[in-house]
């Protein structure tokens, strides 16, 4: 029986995102590293090998962590992503932070994800909005993608960190946040404004990502302060969902860091 | 018997980049819509319904291409990604180009790839370089990830439209497009340059994108005219591929714009 048979995860308990199961090198290693998540077991394929594996077992035997080693067949059987890199971990759900705990910092620098349902580009955002250095992540309860083990596989470790809210609606979620004097930045293909050149990425931001094909509900769409398209170059003209979470993080992130020099 | 079967794919064939299954309505729909391969047939789900899917059928009669209704567990068992959408084409396989033809232009911007292989990555890079305004993407013709109906989903039909150069060996590739007068940038977590601040970027500029979880090869850092960081907050330090590619070539963009702002 594998350890997630015995997770005391369920349906309905408040806050808790999921994520239990973790699988891959970046993403257990970071489960280790990080330490905020009680940890039941870490499963390595008989035949993992290499300096991504130890230096797992190096995290584990720190963190006490059980490290057991699975015939490589039983290890796949038992991976719910195609490739779990020969390791797998078994740890208690990642849990939801309030909608204000996010609010809180001096300019908050958020993402809210309005219907993205594909587990991998979910856990992509996570990785990248980490990596620009997002405070929190904003995410509807019912029309979201959970973190499932593909999505946390994508995150690459970033779920041990980024705080996750996760709110009945997104559109009060952005009436509230506004109020709080965050811009809510709707990031869609026909925004009038456009990402080099508005305004509305200085200071404190919610950048709002739509689901993949349908972009932000009308809803959503109403309540942005601005609307913000990526310049695009081709007739293609849509982009996905994740790569363009990472543009429009990144191009915050750079007007920080020049605001910070020109402050200085 | 699906048309697959019939293809006139072969192993070996120089030139040949696969591609030839397309599955997902951007995928599908950006076949029909650029004309530029042959299509052998269009299948549809029997239950496939939906805005998207009168548009391929609509693109399909004006193309002359054949629509078939395909019971959906049929349909399901042929497609070889787990999402079709309710649609898969078959068409004459994708054609790489020669190195010389994506360096004939006018200022290049070119990504290469140094053995990038997973097949969301690689069509995702593919995807985000066009909506960039990449001129050509350069692969190695053995390291490298192959168009397989992941990829050519992921890239949304962009691989309609981008030209791709597949080369012996990535290297001797970067020597050539540096020589040409192309700056070659590495794209590196331990870059001594920055994405924001480097001048290297302005003009023309071959990215390279390192492998997933090894970066660059030795001898391609070796090659490069200079080596980039995307300028990273978080302790996790790594980036997946797709989005860091997307980062990179948008900040191209956006010097592009400027420049031609600039010169006006």
């Amino acid at each position: 029986m594998s350890p997630s048979r015995r997770s005391e995860q369920g349906p309905g308990q408040p806050g808790v995102l999921g994520g239990e199961q973790v699988e891959g090198h970046h993403a257990v290693a970071e489960l280790l590293r990080c330490g905020r998540r009680r940890i039941r077991e870490v499963w390595l394929g008989a035949g993992a090998r290499g300096p991504a594996v130890d230096e797992i077992e190096r995290l584990a035997a720190r963190s006490g962590a059980r490290v057991v080693r699975k015939a490589d067949p039983i290890l796949a059987n038992a991976a719910a992503t195609s490739a779990p890199q020969g390791v797998i971990a078994w740890a208690s759900p990642v849990r939801a932070v309030a909608l204000d705990a996010v609010l809180s910092k001096a300019d908050p620098f958020l993402v809210c994800l309005d219907g993205v349902t594909d587990p991998g580009n979910f856990g992509s955002v996570l990785r990248s909005a980490l990596c620009a250095g997002v405070d929190g992540v904003v995410i509807g309860r019912h029309r979201s993608a959970a973190l499932t083990p593909a999505a946390v596989k994508a995150a690459a470790g970033a779920v041990e960190h980024l705080p996750i809210a996760a709110v009945g609606g997104i559109p009060s979620a952005l009436q509230t946040i506004s109020r709080a004097g965050t811009w809510v930045i709707g990031m869609d293909g026909d925004g009038p404004e456009d990402l080099w050149s508005s305004r509305a990425l200085d200071g404190s931001v919610a950048l709002v990502m739509g689901a993949e094909g349908q972009g932000l509900s009308p809803l959503v769409r109403r309540r942005c302060d601005a609307l913000v398209r990526i310049p695009q170059t081709s007739a293609l003209g849509s982009m996905n969902v994740a790569a363009a979470a990472a543009v429009a993080c990144f191009e915050v992130a750079r007007r920080r860091r020049e605001g910070a020099g020109a402050a200085r």
